[in-house]
This record gives structure tokens, C-alpha cells and sequence, in this order.
């Protein structure tokens, strides 16, 4: 292990952060693809299928009656799960907040969603592998933000085996109702963001999984965003081919209860064990 | 400007997001810092001045009374504010709900935040550039979320110019009552993930400003993420190195009334003249 290529790794990474700023006098004259007036990719993934799912629309009492700032203080990671199922009210809001089309800008220009996106790009796609949802059967399955409606892909062989490999061995995971990933196509931001687009993609993608963190809160679920994925495993169970959209981020959501605490504060036993 | 070039550039920002993973090979071996025991550095930022100003912590009925729901469905980007001064107690909330530290984990190991980070490093500061708040002068200042304080750092020559060099000429913002800049500290989530932070601090970045979002608009107060700033002249002003910490993010806030709509509108009249 050479010091030197850590160094460099580190710097890469840091400017990465200051988006490459110092690296763009090289990019004089350059425009993107939306300023060169090139058409425009679609606002989101056509259906992989020809059957759809539709999701609740209604939310009833979903999430209701608790104020923002006690939803804020309450919100944590989670990562011991009962074994009671989610219900599909519960996932239809989940998916809602979090990518949910509330409208379209222009014609095709934009989805204006819940959540923000540099430029209302939105270069995420959302699929879940359902273990314990009520009313679905256990698998793979695509969101479709436009219909607001599921689409099944497929069952792997063992899901709990894939759901514990895809998040590089977090086997905890295993036992969420269902596990949220996230994949980028990359070409929806470069469109309009050219060179420049990568960083802001990071920063949206945070923006989704703090709404799905609160959004799981106010239903007292639980969950846990997990950056370390195995993209390739993934991308292959999904049908990705992992170079124009890859899945890149991930969070597992299951039903909690209090009396897990201290199942929970077990994670945290290091920070006791070597004094920190 | 080489097509190649640019090829290579947006080959470069695809694998930043996948983290870099097929370039993990050269990394076997390789341990973070906190793997090699070595020291930890601060939970956050020493105050940098010696005068703390307190921010209440009573938030009385700020951001009550509403459902979850409906304020993500309400949440939009807001870029037309009006004169109107924002009150200490919102610009505390807001502080709290983006960046508030509810416990200390071990003996200072990590801090417990009202937002989710990776490992709970939390590398970011909040730095404010204040224009329109109800008991405090206008200028810079930088928030202690140990103390749950500000401290006061200086006052640019002209604040609104100020703001609008700072965010890439988006003259908008100089009408927004306090700027939030946020600068990210590289050591703090490097001593833990090393040559991997660099992805993650992108996306907590984004729960941050989502929970920005979503707490200004409990308060029915808007705002609008900005990922174009100037980091070497807002790193100038306030005093950072830009190399161990820079500003990287920010997002204007200030108050918003209805009536101005149609003003919002006209930021996107460009979809309808070009027919998108």
C-alpha cells in the first residue's frame, strides 16, 4: 500500500467535493447537452414489465397528528426489525414522500416531486426487495413515480441471502420488511449538467433518504441508509447494466419496537469496549 | 474543449458515485486511521471567537399543528422573499433541526444529530451569512452546535454583494434573510472511512439541506439549495484554509408570501419559451 496513492486518493476525493472547481479552466466554452439543445432523456424509467401495481393513494391517518420538530428529535437508525409485516398503505407513503410526482413542469421538461433535485432532474430510480409487505408477494420490484404504482421483477433464488450480499454482508438487514435501493441514471442530470453533474446527484440522493429516514419515522418505522452496496450484484438481479444506471445507495426499513433498544445499543458496543 | 476530455471527466464524476469501487483492488490492505488507533479529531469545530450568543431552545409553538404530509407535499424550492425579518426563535429552529446535537455518544466519540450521518462523523459546519434576523446584526456568523450558540465572525463590505458573488451571481439570494453555508471539515469523516468518505459526506450533505427544507417550511418560511458557490471567497471571508475545510454548499432562506407566485413562476419561464 503506497502512501503516495492514498494521498492522491484523498485529494481526488476532496475535490470531488469542491466539484473538480479547480480543474475547470480546462472546461472554457464547454456547454451540455441541454445547452447544445440536444433532446431530452425521459423524466423517468419506462416500465420494465406491462403489469402494473397500483399503490394507495389515500394515507388515512398516516403520519398524522405528531409535529415535524418531535418527528426530527425521534428520528434515528434502526437496525433490529420485529417481524411484524409493513402494510401497503405504509409503503405506498414511504414511496410517496420520497419520490412521489406531484406534477409535471412544461410539457415533458420536468417531474416536480417531493423531494428536491439540482435542476428537477431526478436522476433516481427506486426499487425495493419486498421480504414483509402486506398484500405483495416477496421479490424484486421497480416503483413507477408516474403511476405511482409497483412493478414485480423477479424473486432471487434466497432474498434474505441477496438482501445481506448486496449490502456487503450487513446481515441485519435480512430481517427489514423491505429494503429501498437506489439506482442513478446518470444521463437524466448530465443532460443539463454536463461535467459537473456527479456532485449534486450525491447531494439529491440525500435528499431522498432523509425523507424516507422521517417519513418512516412518523409511521414508527425504522431504518437504517447503508452507502456500502454491491453494485454489481445488484444491477444483475435488477436488470441494470450497471455503466448508464447503476444502484449506488440503499436502506433497509422494517417495524421496531421500544423493548429492541438495547438490541440496538449492542451495535454501538465498540465505542464502550475501546473507551472512546 | 476535447471531446475526450470531457468523455473522461464524466467517466471520472460516474465512478465518484459508485465510489470508486473497481479501483478498491489497489486498496487491499489498506486501513483508516481509526482502524490504526489513531487520535480522533474533534466532534465539531472549536468556537472561534471568544463571545458566544445563545439561540433559544423553547421553540413554543414554531412548526406545530401541521402533518408531516402535508408539509412535504407543501415543500418546493422558493427564490422571491419579502422584507420581512426572520425571528430568533426560527432561525434556531432551523439551526436545530439541520445540525442540533442530541447526546454524545462514548466519551466523545461521536455526536448524536437531528440528521443521520455515515458513522455519525458529522464533518460539516454552519456558517451564516445573516441579513434579516430579528436581534442580531447583520454579518457572518458560525453556529456552535456543541453550545447550540452563534458566534459573530465579521461583516463583509457589502452583505448583498457578498451573497451574490458567493453563490455564483444568483442575485436572488441577496433578498433572503440569513444564507446557510456549510463547509465540510475532510479529517473528520476521513479519520473514520479514509480513502471512502468522500461519497458519503455528498450525501449527508443532502440530509441536511433536506431537513432545511422541511423545517423552513413547518415555519412557512422558503428556500432554495444552491450547489454553485465560490468556495475561496466565502472560505476568505469567514477565515477557513480551504484545503482542511472549505464551503461547498448553501442554501438561502427567507420569508415568503403567496401573492409573490407568479413571481416564482417566471424562473422557469424558459420551459414554455422553448417549448420543453
Amino acid at each position: 500500500m503506497q502512501q503516495q496513492w492514498i494521498q492522491e486518493r484523498i485529494a481526488l476525493g476532496r475535490s470531488f467535493i469542491t466539484k473538480l472547481a479547480d480543474d475547470t479552466p480546462s472546461a472554457e466554452g464547454y456547454e451540455t447537452d441541454q445547452e447544445q439543445r440536444k433532446p431530452q432523456p425521459p423524466l423517468s424509467k419506462p416500465p420494465m414489465t406491462k403489469q402494473v401495481i397500483p399503490l394507495p393513494q389515500a394515507f388515512g391517518n398516516l403520519g398524522r397528528g405528531e409535529d415535524f420538530l418531535d418527528i426530527v428529535n425521534r428520528r434515528k437508525s434502526h437496525r433490529v426489525y420485529t417481524d411484524e409485516s409493513i402494510s401497503l398503505e405504509a409503503l405506498s407513503f414511504l414511496l410517496w414522500c420520497t419520490q412521489g410526482v406531484k406534477e409535471i413542469r412544461g410539457r415533458a421538461y420536468a417531474t416536480i416531486r417531493t423531494v428536491p433535485s439540482g435542476g428537477a432532474r431526478h436522476p433516481f430510480e427506486c426499487y425495493l426487495a419486498i421480504r414483509k409487505v402486506e398484500g405483495l408477494a416477496p421479490g424484486l420490484y421497480h416503483y413507477l413515480p408516474l403511476q405511482h404504482g409497483l412493478e414485480y421483477i423477479g424473486q432471487p433464488d434466497d432474498l434474505e441471502d441477496f438482501i445481506n450480499e448486496s449490502l456487503c454482508g450487513q446481515s441485519w438487514a435480512k430481517k427489514a420488511g423491505v429494503v429501498f435501493y437506489y439506482s442513478c441514471v446518470f444521463y437524466r442530470a448530465e443532460w443539463r449538467y454536463g461535467i459537473w453533474a456527479h456532485a449534486p446527484i450525491l447531494m439529491d440522493s440525500g435528499h431522498v433518504t432523509e425523507n424516507l429516514y422521517l417519513a418512516a419515522t412518523a409511521l414508527g418505522l425504522g431504518g437504517c441508509a447503508v452507502a456500502a452496496v454491491e453494485p454489481h450484484l445488484i444491477d444483475e438481479a435488477l436488470g441494470l447494466d450497471g455503466k448508464e444506471e447503476t444502484v449506488f445507495y440503499a436502506m433497509p426499513v422494517g417495524t421496531v419496537r421500544p423493548e429492541d433498544q438495547p438490541q440496538e445499543q449492542a451495535f454501538y458496543a465498540f465505542v464502550q469496549q475501546q473507551g472512546l
